[in-house]
């Protein structure tokens, strides 16, 4: 397994912070169940979403296939043929269950994956407590960051499977208390020339964050906030749907065959007088001031490519690339404003591999490096970021045209 | 409403019969959650597949939309929005949630389900006790009919669901008990001539078994037994499914397009040594003296075809029509074998109307009429067929590709 | 080879007939290329139809490896690759251009073709004065059955292709000079009880119009005359292709899935005031008083249902049986209008075999046989059929959305 | 109309060269038709890919509808639906033929197109004579360089058109020539640090080639010859058609899915003994020497990674990115073969703006910009490149699944 970073392996008498680490991380996820009954977790929406059950299942799969399997003496499998149900795309470790049928694996139960996911649990605080080797502690890094991540996907999979539901369900009994307010739209000078890139600090981070190298970055403004739903309604009211000239030729393509009208979860009425969303919370109010989110690659460039010519202070503007992005959230982070915590930001950098770039060697090798092709990379966090996942350079990425994830967009013009 | 039978509507002191059958029916479907967990109850296998949930629900939308809806005074919703969701496809009543997403309706739970059918029980008993009109009556034995019809599909239904799970979990415990013997083949002659058709009897009959008309039957034989997994076996081991010359044009290309091997669950191992079957009781070992089952159409007319030149005795045999099956039914019962019980038995008829068929009036018009194009005739009944809904006039029909229902065959051959 | 029908083999020193009716039917379809470019002849508008150049080459197919092959001494392929690229659908003579790629043969060029055509014309010749046997005699006649098939569809799949070109190019340069009269609707009775149906005659005919048999009729009318443009006009603006209402289930997913708002070469105008046809003489008027072409199964039936409750004196209106259509064209046929030579007319009976039907041995086996599901009979004829390719007992058949064929409908209704 | 380069609009008194190069440059295209049949013109094998007769009405309407309509005084069309019917892709000119229908417009035949070519030729020449302003004089190098590419396409079109015909017919007769030497593998090191890119001539280029800017080249060594046959029999014969782990996620499923076991054109005997190749001069031996072509992006980043590990002296290699291939073809081009006239080189700059890219004005603005997102950049040209059009700034891009163009590659690897 290949060490990115040091990690201290000499074991306290008090308990090991990986430990706590760990266990907090696996808590995280289960808290998630409040108030989603045994079905809730059982559905899957589309082929690119999975059931709440498979997410918690697979994790652990990811502990007990990558993890225990490796380091633990007398392994055995909880249940075997749990290795094949719960891989999501290791072809090295075997063979998978078909993606889109996620949703059909009634067994095991909800109540059967938590008690293998306990099993799991306390098999991994022993081996942590008995041979806390410093390739384990990698691992057990990568396993945390790894849930982190399918914690969002549980919260976006689940309002997509809601939103398939004319009753419009509710997974958040509480409001949402932030208090909006308007921003002054400003345009924050990124430095320019060659600039430093990549993750340079001692904790855990994705092969894809690096390797450290340098990036040209050319002048330009980055806007302080984002784009907000007034704005976004601006597009929409001005036909910006239905007018060819704004899109890409994928991206219209897209448009007509999906019949797509505005971002995923807003409901306009007929009469064009009222605007809601559907969220977590279930229908609310779609609030001016917030950023928009639920919009896809096509959309965040032909918004772009809209406002150049439509919005006043906006001319030659588009999307910013990662490094752009990445460089502005190094030194200007205090004039920028929601950079993390609203909404995963769309750059116009697909999505590949930096200079030197080796995808790690061993059974995580699959995890990043075989999707960089046609996919787009998203910088920031969003609002259902696990806490703490959370790093400039962190590298997000979908297919141009996914907008079931929260995300949104933040503008760049040229200088000169 | 169309009353195509007298029913004797006086109220005697006595429990009235109708509402014991009516409780008795609706029992009956709530006993098959025995061994079922909720998420069992909320996945959809295939388009043409349901969850068992939904069919529940179903059936008890049939009762609030059709009959409650109809004759209670101060009539209201248990919840609206239940009567679009759980609507199969009746235009004529309104919307409806789209058939291949009812596996993601998690809301309402199991639980909230079960509720509602219990409310709506107690109106309908309640209605039958207050105002027991013929009409009322009516339309509760066809709720009846119609909940017998879905309680077999909750059955074939779940047993798709499980195939699809590689851990192939058993729905039944118990192990099957009957004794299997096996049967001498001999060679029924059929009446000839002008025969009556259709149902004639007092009691309740969908409006596709009428009206009683004349047919006039050519002379022919029917086999008294079902054709046999071991008869199948050897089918297959001809490589009768590699072949084109005994397919229907649209059978073969079927065959080549879902790789088409052997019955729907069939399970042989890699050196052919060992069949087993998978079951509502799991994976089984294949029974050379059982019926073969789940086949579709096309495999049923292309065995008839192979039979006719491979199977001593069965030269010229072919799939009987309806009217050979209903006549064969109704005068040499006693000589033939498996009629009812064991698997439904596809015929060469097309399921078309019967001369001066006129579908149900009212809310029921859509029932049976609109389906009758590009379907086959199947007769007789599975063992998963609730008992008591069966009948010699009783006409299922499926498309000639589908085979997850309990599908066999009974062949019949020209004389002359 | 089976001999269905006696052919006297006796070789008079005059010219043999059936050389003459040979002759007569291969330049029957050369002259079809009259008005037609090399590039007309090369495109195939979609999978069902096929390049004129493609039919051209599939009869001289027929010819040469079904007849020539088998009966010449010394036989030679003309060029071998042609025996797999014009196969339409013999899977016993071997491999098969792909279907829906018949429009890529660019080579050979139409005079390849042509010269390949004059080879194998030819040979036949010689074959029938050299040794005109009772066998090949038979399969010439099939030979010219086959391209007079073929024929038709030249025409039909050149109207197609030519629809999908803005410029609406005109095959036929003379306008149509049939005299319209409306016709005054009647209805005529069909004789009742047992009849006979088959062919019966001494002449070549499909095996799927025998054995002769016995049918039984129901009491029953049939109409005169045929359904018209002017009583489809009122079907359109009745509202009725948008009302599930009138339509089989299938039938209205097809309207749906498909957009489908009238006949398939009708062209309204915006504003409903102009009604136009493309024909194979161009853009037309809509003749009020000629018979609706170009329409489905599905529109067929659907246009029934509502002429039933809709059309004054239409009550319970249904589709004929083919068994109907036959026995009133045996019985009544000077009662009855335009049985043949106007449009084939969809009957609601599937396409399947009579009692004892045998599909013929030998290489023709897979003429017709194996198409007998999951479509539906057509009886009579069209304006674009060849002269002479005509019979009471004739059985056309297609799947129940196509309608690029020339079809239309005739009316039934049940007595009593 | 957006002026990128200064041109003398003195108009001499000898013959304007720009009327020669226009003359010339439609001379090419109807050169092709050397050997062809009106059919050969006439079909359309996939979406991607357009007739011959198609390209030839396309590239005239494009001096008809984007120059002579805007500079002609008295325009008038030559015919008018041709405006519709050859618009490939420009929505701001208005309505066009749908893509995969293009083999279906049979009118206007092959002479009538080229009876319209020589109609706008005229005109084109007249206007260059009577007002040769700079605009129209920008416009007519536009549509030469358009042409120019749609002379490449006619070829790869025909190519796979020819494939899919049995009898592999050839285009052109004259063997190749060229001698084949097979290279000393050698890297040449790529200048490193701030490099400007893009075109800075007097001439004509395209919109996407600007504008001129600098890009940071990180060290690394380029091969200074393309990848061959020979190297990728290997890649075959070590099975990596058949091992996910040398492909990204999406391509492994595109291998999957199309059952890819070779480049497009590759014919293996069964024994695997035979190599061939289909060519525009039909089947030709395969032979070792020659670069490897028609790959898709996803095999040629598969065969880097395989060679990665696979190929002694290979170690690291990968895709060079679009600047890396500029900045030593700019520098270095001495030490590096073939570059151009070969293969299209694939590279893993995925296809998007400059910096401060801005797309033509006017009715040239859907040119290139449009199809920016999920491409990747080729660069060099191919042997059926049209001699001049060739630059080192050229960015040519297909999807990653595409490869009936005549694309290779060339490999790079980093340094330490």
């Amino acid at each position: 397994m290949h060490n990115n970073f040091p990690i201290n392996t000499a074991v306290s008498l008090v308990v090991d912070p990986l430990i706590s680490r760990f266990l907090d991380s696996r808590r995280l996820s289960t808290n998630l169940l409040h108030g989603l009954s045994a079905e809730d977790c059982q559905s899957q929406s589309m082929d690119d979403t999975s059931p709440t059950k498979w997410h918690l299942a697979h994790v652990t799969w990811f502990y007990e296939v990558m993890v225990l399997q490796q380091f633990e003496s007398n392994f055995q499998f909880w249940c075997p043929p749990y290795a094949v149900l719960f891989n999501s795309y290791y072809n090295i470790v075997g063979d998978k269950h078909p993606r889109p049928k996620r949703g059909l694996l009634t067994r095991p139960t909800l109540d059967e994956v938590l008690a293998w996911r306990e099993n799991i649990d306390d098999r991994i605080v022993e081996l942590l407590k008995v041979s806390p080797s410093q390739p384990l502690r990698w691992m057990i890094e990568l396993g945390i960051n790894h849930e982190q991540q399918h914690q969002e996907l549980i919260k976006t999979d689940l309002q997509h499977l809601f939103f398939n539901n004319a009753l419009y369900p509710a997974y958040l009994s509480t409001p949402m208390e932030r208090p909006l307010t308007k921003p002054l739209v400003q345009w924050i000078e990124c430095p320019t020339g060659i600039q430093i890139i990549g993750y340079q600090g001692p904790d855990f981070y994705f092969d894809n964050e690096g390797p450290v190298h340098d990036e040209l970055i050319q002048p330009c403004w980055i806007r302080n906030s984002l784009v907000t739903n007034a704005e976004w309604k601006v597009f929409v009211n001005d036909g910006a749907y239905l007018d060819s000239k704004w899109w890409l030729d994928e991206g219209w393509a897209w448009v007509q065959r999906e019949k797509v009208q505005a971002p995923l979860y807003w409901l306009i009425s007929d009469d064009k007088a009222q605007y809601h969303q559907f969220s977590l919370r279930g229908v609310v109010q779609l609030e001016d001031d917030e950023a928009v989110r639920n919009i896809s690659y096509f959309e965040a460039e032909a918004f772009a490519r809209w406002a150049s010519v439509s919005m006043p202070g906006h001319e030659n503007v588009r999307l910013p690339t990662e490094f752009e992005w990445e460089t502005i959230a190094s030194t200007q982070s205090q004039c920028v404003q929601d950079l993390f915590g609203e909404v995963w930001q769309w750059t116009n950098s697909a999505y590949t591999a930096y200079p030197g770039y080796r995808p790690w060697s061993g059974l995580a090798g699959e995890y990043n490096g075989k999707f960089m092709v046609n996919q787009y990379v998203l910088r920031g966090s969003s609002a259902l970021t696990t806490p703490g996942h959370t790093r400039k350079s962190y590298r997000n990425f979908f297919p141009t045209h996914s907008r079931w994830q929260m995300t949104g967009l933040r503008l760049a013009k040229d200088i000169g």
